[in-house]
């Protein structure tokens, strides 16, 4: 295998794909991961939901470590909404039932890291 | 084992540590991790480097993956210096030298996960 390689980039300059429905108004980066950098153990993404947008309720056997970037939501972790702004680290376990949701004007942005290979 | 707990807060509500010599102006973050969390995959942290700080030019065999908060800077990758400023994000392969160095006169504050339990 080829020996790999480092990067540092900003984030507008890797591609925003949309994400589909049952996402609403949803975008994602994925700015380190294995298929572009071999990142051995785990891909970091950032998510973008414009006004109105939510990820869906959902829940999946794997953890999201958070970093919100710009914006203001809300994040459903089981029964509680947490505040989303500037600033706020979340861990949402493994098997839980989370959602996230924009709850402002502009662009809610935030980190989510996951297992890498997903 | 108790089931895991998620969490949501503001990054400056956990303990910024000292980190010492051979870094310089170097607090650590974090954010979160598997002693506190049980986080199973990856640790995530927080550094901030005062003006005139510097982590050690150093090398490991895990990778860091990084996401620029606030403040300038440079990491140095092998041979190439990149510039550092909100929104960078990077990838430092493992077993590849690298520094990081505030370059500006404030904070310079980044995002870096690693491995989980090193």
């Amino acid at each position: 295998m080829e020996p790999l390689k480092g990067k540092a980039v900003h984030y507008t300059e890797v591609e925003a794909q949309v994400v589909g429905e049952p996402a609403k108004n949803a975008k994602i980066r994925w700015l380190v991961d294995r298929e572009h950098d071999n990142a051995p153990v785990y891909a970091l993404r950032m998510i973008e939901l414009e006004a109105g947008g939510y990820s869906p309720l959902h829940q999946h056997n794997w953890e999201h470590e958070n970093f919100v970037v710009e914006g203001q939501g809300q994040l459903l972790i089981e029964d509680t909404w947490h505040d989303l702004y500037p600033g706020v680290v979340c861990f949402v376990p493994p098997n839980v039932l989370h959602q996230f949701k924009n709850t402002g004007d502009a662009p809610l942005k935030f980190l989510c890291g996951i297992p890498a290979g997903l």
